[in-house]
This record gives structure tokens, sequence and C-alpha cells, in this order.
């Protein structure tokens, strides 16, 4: 086990209509005047919003609000984020939806009281102050809501980048399960696949010695495999959206990675996807880890074995572990098809023809990147080949 | 699964040498003079406490001292605590040590901003405010660095009462497994004994529909089950000692047990054992908690078999699943002789006579306890009696 910190402060207010007592928070952690962040329609049609307010207003606080943010959040919106904030001296900002308005959020927090351009945060600058900010969470997925990472599309060449720090982690996190109970399947199924896709990334390391966060991974995999059919088969069921929306929390505050390398790999290759065809994250997830695997499970097939064992309940070969370790990605395939995620290039709208431009725009030129295996452009260009073709 | 709250906010540094970090730490969370409050000599004999010295040091805090915390810590040292904190200003609790010099650290915090006895908090009063108190970890057993708990025995009849508080929550805890490295193995082992118990007292639930929880707690379990033969084995095994460290942390700041009702009456129980006997808490738990578990498994025959399978690797007896529940009993009590922990009151140095007294120090009149099984006085009663006589 590697050394490391763990500091994850993020008060979690979880539960049926607990969204009531966001005033409460926001006062409990300092904030007199809030921006409301949020994304389309929906969070003012359910009255999700009105709600909101209503807490706001109970507990004395003022507040402006900013929706429209999209799916792969943008850069421009987050532009006008920071300066509304400033003209109207915003001292929290609650953001009101799923992984997009929480990042989106965060970005702003970032921006706010910085004097240059926010964009240096996504370049590689280290965010030393944010405003605070609290969430009430509407989609399970990112897990942006425990979280100190947030993902900006910039719209000028549509590249994704990532920004971290312990500043973005929010003060409070309303997740009330019953939120999440409108999203249409699919939506549910992309964001289950996130969730999973936070743990392998996890997962898959050279670092030995590391039960206690493998078996808390194996944990997290295991209550998805069980519960998100559950969810698929009926949007309502309160305790299967409950025990998924607690475990995409537990998935990426980095509990159940502490102490060991991570690869982070997929979601570098998939960035690419979704930022070309601005497909669902999740979505294109299911199209690169499994191809992913695939390319890289001999580089230590007993931990694909140990994957395929304990999480999708495969037979051990005892006399060849190889045949476990592809029985073990072979399952996880199967299982994202049949909570009815895309499991190719056709079936995402992805073009074969395109993996020349994806791998260049990652921009890894002669190098590689880190992680589980080492990956150059070629490399990522074989894992995009085998996740345009790949079948059950 | 239940509304909950979840909030740990301690920052936890983990692994080699970190302690010569907590004068950077203490300074991060607004220390200026601190009180080092720790056990016997061997932190002093190990160098320890040098080095913390030095850290506080580098970083220009001040510091003065107060040693002899014993295991089950009395109030007494908490007066004289409270009393030299208020003569010396001091603003920051340092423990350095196990649970036991944790839990006196907090009840020194929650005593110096109160104006009346600090036993009042461990009489049922709310802490409302504490000075800050960080720790630096010499024993994975108590979870006491990354929970709000703290218990205390009132010398003056030697009663063992708990308190609880958000503010009581270390602002930070140095975990470095090294440390405990020298630890004698039945101290090893009473601490591993502990770290189960908290996820049990978790795991037995009447609530429904937590696979989340349930798995993360089974995580912790089968961890513990894999990990501590190696450290009984070779004490100088520092993965080993990492992975229960961390553990120890998971299974206690109650990440594996919200959304839950929970049971602690084992620890109830077990407490009037270390109060009368002094004996360590650890020791205690492994008589009283298979004992426990053979009095109330009837309750729910199910929960049990999925322990029984999924934690000890006991095969499911389909056509008479009570097999199974006591098979998984069994493989626990016969775990815990293993690591060399006493399973009866004959090992423990209990004395059955004592059963009557023992139980009528519980206090529980004619009324019941919560928990997974609401205990009669007799229930206790019985549980000592089973507990008494255990074999393996």
């Amino acid at each position: 086990m590697n050394n490391f910190n763990f500091y994850s402060p993020t008060e979690f207010v979880f539960g049926k209509d607990r969204e009531n007592e966001c005033g409460t928070y926001v006062k409990k952690f300092g904030g007199s005047k809030v921006l409301i962040h949020y994304g389309g329609n929906s969070a003012k049609k359910s009255g999700l919003l009105d709600r909101v307010k209503k807490s706001l207003e109970n507990s004395g606080i003022a507040y402006c609000e900013l929706g429209g943010v999209q799916p792969n959040p943008r850069d421009g919106l987050v532009y006008k984020g920071i300066e509304l904030c400033r003209k109207e001296n915003i001292d929290f900002i609650l953001a009101v939806g799923g992984g997009s308005v929480i990042d989106s959020s965060k970005a702003i927090a970032a921006g706010v009281p910085y004097d240059g351009d926010f964009w240096d945060f996504y370049s590689g600058k280290r965010i030393e102050k944010a405003l605070p900010v609290g969430t009430v969470l509407t989609i399970a997925a990112a897990g942006s809501e425990g979280s100190g990472d947030s993902v900006i599309t910039k719209e000028d060449g549509m590249f994704k980048r990532g920004a971290g720090s312990d500043a973005l982690r929010p003060k409070f996190s309303v997740m009330n399960p019953e939120l999440t109970q409108t999203l249409p399947a699919y939506q549910t199924a992309c964001g289950a696949t996130d969730i999973m896709a936070h743990v392998f990334e996890r997962y898959f390391t050279n670092t030995t010695e590391v039960e206690i966060t493998d078996r808390l991974c194996e944990a997290v995999l295991m209550t998805m495999v069980k519960e998100t059919p559950r969810v698929i088969a009926d949007p309502n069921n309160y305790e299967a959206r409950a025990n998924i929306m607690w475990a995409g929390m537990v998935a990426h505050n980095n509990i159940v990675g502490v102490g060991r390398e991570q690869d982070w790999n997929s979601h570098g290759i998939e960035h690419e996807l979704s930022a070309l065809y601005d497909c669902a994250h999740g979505a294109g997830l299911a199209v690169i880890m499994p191809a992913w695997m695939e390319f890289v499970y001999k580089h230590n097939i007993m931990r694909f074995c140990q994957m395929a064992v304990r999480v999708f309940g495969c037979n051990m070969d005892f006399e060849n572990p190889e045949n476990t370790a592809i029985a073990g990605i072979k399952a996880f395939r199967r299982f994202l098809h049949d909570i009815g995620m895309p499991i190719n290039f056709a079936e995402l709208g992805a073009k074969e023809e395109d993996i020349p431009a994806l791998t260049e725009k990652l921009g890894l030129g002669d190098g590689k990147t880190g992680g589980f295996v080492h990956l150059s452009s070629e490399d990522v260009s074989q894992i995009y080949k085998i996740a345009a073709k790949a079948t059950l």
C-alpha cells in the first residue's frame, strides 16, 4: 500500500425530501447569497427548483439563478456564471442537477476569486481557493457530489479537460433518490456505467497488498451488478435507486482508491468520444472499458480473474486462468448490453474512420499515458479498433 | 434504506513516517498551542513522542504534555487535562496513542469550553463545541481516529459510558502502520476483534434493502479475516498492518453503517466486563459477540447465512439454512480462537458468579435495549451465560 491522504469533508444529506433542508445547510456552511445553477427545464417542471428556492427563503437566504448547463458542460456558461457571481456578490453556489451541473458549478466557484482565466485550472494550474459549493443531486453517476473533481469542455476545439482540488469538494450534498426516479432508463444505465468505471479505474492497479481497497471496490461493483437491472426493470424502485445513489458517491470520493496507483486511461480515451459525438459519457465508457480490458488483461491475468470470480461470479479455471480473465470481461460487456448500453461504435453512433482523429486529439504524440499499462498512440488506436467492432 | 447524514471531515494522513508532518497539520487546522496527550512510556521509549515534538517545533507550535492515559480511560485524568488546558490556554489537543488516548483527548476537548462537569456529556447532554483534536494513531482498533465517539470510565463505580458528536471528530489523523508493529500479538488481536465488532454492530440490522452497506461491511470483514492471521504470524508485516489500520477507520467512521438501524448490544454487554475486570475491550468482545450471535440468530437466519457464506466462505445449506447460520457463528469463534483471543469467561478471567452483578450494572431494570433484537435483563444474563461456557 502506498502512502496517501484521504479527505472527504462533504456533509451528505441523504434520503427522501431532504432537498427541503438545503437552506439550513447553506446557512450552516456560511452562505448568504446563492447562485442556483442548473441544467434544462426538468428541474423547473418537476417542482424541484421551487422546493429549493422555498427552502432558501425559509432560511432567509437570497439567490439568483443560472440555468442552461448542457451535458459535457461548456466553458461558455462558466464564464457567464463567473461574471454573474461577481456582479451579484454571490458567496455560495448551489448546484441543482447531475454531474454536469456540479462540474460547471465547481468551475465557476474556482473562477470567481481568481484574477486570470478559469481555464488555467483546466490546463494544470493548482486551485488554491474557491467559493463554497453545495449540491442537490438529481443523477447518480459522476460522483461529483463527493469529489473535488470537475470536467469542462472548451467549445473552441471541443477539448474536454479536468481539474481537481480539495477546495472544490462540496460543503454539503443533498442526495434524494426520489429525484432520480424520473430519469429515463438509458440515462440511468449511463450513470450506472460511469459509477462502475470509476471503480474499475481504481481497481486495475500495479500496487500490491491493497486487500481493503480491493474488497471495497468489489463491494461497490457487486452492488451495481445487483441493483442496476432492478432499476432498469422498475424506474420507481426507491430502494435500488438509493443503493445506486450511495454507491455512486462511494465510487468516487476515493475511499475505494486510496493507497494505490490508479489507471484512468479509459476515461481519457472515452472523453474524446463524448467530446466529438456529444454522446453520454457513460455510453462511451460502456464501449471503451471492456475494449480497454481486452487490450490490457495479459498484463495481470490474475487481477482480471479476481474481478471475474469476485464480482461476476465466474468459476475459476485453475488450469487456464486466462479463460477466467476473458470470461470476466465478457460478463461485464454482457451486463452492459443487458442494461441497454451500446457495446460498439455502431451502437454508440461513432465512426471507425474517425479513429485517427480521436487518437490524434488525445495528444499523446510519441509519449505514453500513465496507469495500469502505459499506452502509446498506437495502443489507444488499437483500443478504439477493438471497441469499434466489439460483439457479445 | 433509511434517511441519514454522513459527515466524516477528518483529513487522514496515512503511511510511513507521516508523524513527522503533524506540525504542518496542527497549523493547517488552526492550532497554536497544543496539549500532547498520551498513555504510558512506550511512546517515549520508541522515540515517537520526540518525533512529534520536533515536528511541532519545526512548525513553530508551542506545547505541553499530559501522559498517563490507561486502557479504559478514566474521568480522573480528563478532569486534570481540562484544568491544564485552561491554565495553559491550549487551543488544540494532539492525541498520541490508541483509542483510549484519543477518547480521553476528546473528553478533554469537550470539557475545556464547557462551564459544567464534562461527565454531563457522558450522561446524555449534547456536545455543541469542543477544542479541535488531532491524532497520531498507534493501535488499529477503536476507530476513534475517524469517529465522533468517545468512551470514558467513571472511577467512582467503574461505569463505562459513551458520548458522541460531530464536534469531536478529529481534524486530522496521522496513521502510520509502522507505529503498530511493536504491538504484541495479543493486543493486535484485541484490536482486530474490536474492528470486526464495529462492523458486526452495523451489519446486524432490521433495515432491509441495504446492499451497498452490507457489501461494504463484508469488504471490511473479509479483509480482517485475511490480514489478521498474517499479522499474528509476523508482527512486522507492514502491508497487513496497513490494510488492518485502514480497515479499522473504515469500520467505524460509519461509511459502512449509514441508512440502517444498528445494534450495539454486544458493545454494551461487553463494556460491563471490561469495566469490572479491566480486561481489554477486544478480548471481552471476542467472548461476548459470538454468544450474542448464538442468542439472537433465529431472529433472522438468512442474515446469519449471508455472513456465513459471504464472509467466512461457508457452503449454503439450502435444505436447512439454520445449519449455515450456526456454521458462520462457529467459524467466527474459531477465527477468534486462532488469532489468540479468549472465547469464554475462564479464558478471559471473568467469573460466572458475577453474572447477576454484571447484568444489574447494565441498568436495564424492567426495560429493554434497542437494536437488532431488543434485550431484557434476563436476555443479557442468558448471553453472559452462553459466553461463560462457550467452547469451539
